[in-house]
């Protein structure tokens, strides 16, 4: 294959800015001063694609693999496309439809495995193996993901006026030590709390471990964007120097973050995106008086999933 | 009653601008390039708080009255707090609960009538007589609230690039024709195609008989925020000479377009906010090779009526 260069653009020029509402009845309900940075707007429905842009754009190779049934899945496949390169993206055969079809449009190639037999680091090993000219792609613990990544951190860090809580949700770590870096290089001095959820909570324990704890299993979250083993090392090297502290959130409250997004500030967002606002309902003592900064990692939910959601009860 | 002084501020000062939305698969579905002015994160969530402030904000009046079981007495009662004055809205006694919340949250004042007994305009006679210091607000048929729309219109016509097309929901017409009015003023030439229920096709009708025509009885579309008898006069001067078409929109399109804006844009919008796209839909053949702006006018929708149509079928 060749080694053509890539101009990379830089990317603040090619992502979308974040998408910020406000809504005076959401503040009313929790209790205090909140502004939503919303990424459910960015291209391909998720911050994701700040951090897949960054590698696909950034790395020589001119194939992109990765293994994801979610969102960084669809934003590399996107990315790639905008670059003229090429990706192929390990999916579980039981992924659902509407997400498979998502990556295809993206222009990525779907190649879809039976767990049961083979699991997606193995299959990824092969792919890797057949494909030596390819670059593999972590959704998190990667320089170029948190790079991404800060992108969202220098926006936040320009607000007027400045937050000073910004709230992000946790998985590998990648959005929050992105967002991190970003405001450090701001000069702001704003804080950030990590909300993962209670069911899957490794990277709460690292926090007071002081040493990455990892899940025995994949935790089974609702917010499937934080179903993630443990914490990344690169992203682990930033986190335990910076974050403040990670709210744990029980399910119920995830639940019910996404019914209040819905009827009081019209957003439609992924249970994963939630896990801000659920932190603040799940933790409230610990936001008060503060003017916060939620920020919404994704809107990608199947309609059933959302319909069984937002049907349950009032918010 | 005082008659003190209101220093009004510029509409644009106050009102959020409306928030553009770009999905390359939503373009892709339909066919056209496609750009989405969301107005679902304008204060109340829906465009009417334009209107309602204009109103409010323009008239001497320290009370304002109106009849809405909908976005105009949530705006209303809103622009009205926030100028410190007061609002009485009429709402039918079997309103949704969510709906008369809403209003007495942003601080109006709600009287429940039983429109069995007596209707809502009767209603609001009496109220006006009892209260005649007040002003009785129209939510379309009044030039405050076609100039408090038209910056709308001078928003849409500063996006770079200039669409060809507006496309927006047709109800009393004060939407619409507030719109043209901006365009008009800021000398850019973009054409208006309305969309309208097909089951409520009033002003449809009217633009072809060159007449106000009214349906006989309020259309039971379940995009209710275009469930008027007719078009109001002032409205109608402006649109007789200057709407292009209206497209007359199936319910069925209606709410295909929810779920094609909840899968393909993570937009959360209201049946009457779907029209706009539904009518692309409807009648692709008028949008063919157009850069296309479709107005999204509201996203407030119970979460009942919500997750039943986003879960009737894919999108």
């Amino acid at each position: 294959m060749s080694s053509q260069t890539v101009v990379a653009n830089k990317i603040e020029d090619v992502v979308r800015p974040t998408t910020i509402v406000e809504s005076s009845r959401l503040s009313a309900r929790l209790g205090t001063h909140v502004i939503l940075a919303a990424e459910t707007f960015q291209y391909t429905g998720s911050f994701k694609f700040r951090a897949a842009y960054s590698v696909a754009s950034q790395v020589t190779q001119q194939l992109l693999i990765t293994a994801s049934s979610g969102n960084f899945g669809q934003a590399l496949a996107y990315a790639s496309s905008l670059l003229k390169k090429s990706s192929i993206i390990v999916m579980p055969d039981n992924s659902a439809k509407v997400k498979v079809d998502a990556v295809r449009e993206y222009g990525g190639r779907v190649e879809l495995i039976d767990t049961r037999v083979k699991s997606r680091a193995e299959h990824v090993r092969d792919l890797a193996e057949r494909h030596p000219e390819a670059y593999v792609a972590s959704a998190y613990d990667d320089a170029l993901v948190i790079e991404g990544n800060a992108s969202l951190g220098r926006e936040v860090a320009a607000f007027e006026p400045t937050p000073d809580v910004v709230v992000a949700p946790v998985g590998g770590g990648g959005l929050s030590s992105g967002i991190i870096s970003g405001i450090k290089k701001s000069g702001k001095n704003i804080e950030l709390i990590g909300a993962e959820p209670l069911m899957g909570n490794d990277a709460a324990r690292s926090l007071k471990a002081g040493r990455i704890i990892a899940n025995e299993t994949e935790p089974q979250t609702i917010a499937d964007g934080a179903r993630t083993l443990s914490l990344g090392k690169r992203n682990w090297e930033i986190l335990r120097h910076s974050m403040r502290e990670i709210v744990e959130v029980p399910e119920e409250k995830i639940a019910e973050a996404v019914r209040v997004l819905f009827g009081l500030a019209n957003l439609k967002v992924e249970p994963t995106g939630a896990l801000s606002v659920a932190a603040v309902m799940t933790k409230p003592e610990v936001f008060r008086d503060c003017r916060i900064c939620c920020v919404i990692s994704g809107g990608n939910v199947d309609p059933a999933v959302y319909s069984e959601l937002i049907h349950r009860r009032a918010y």
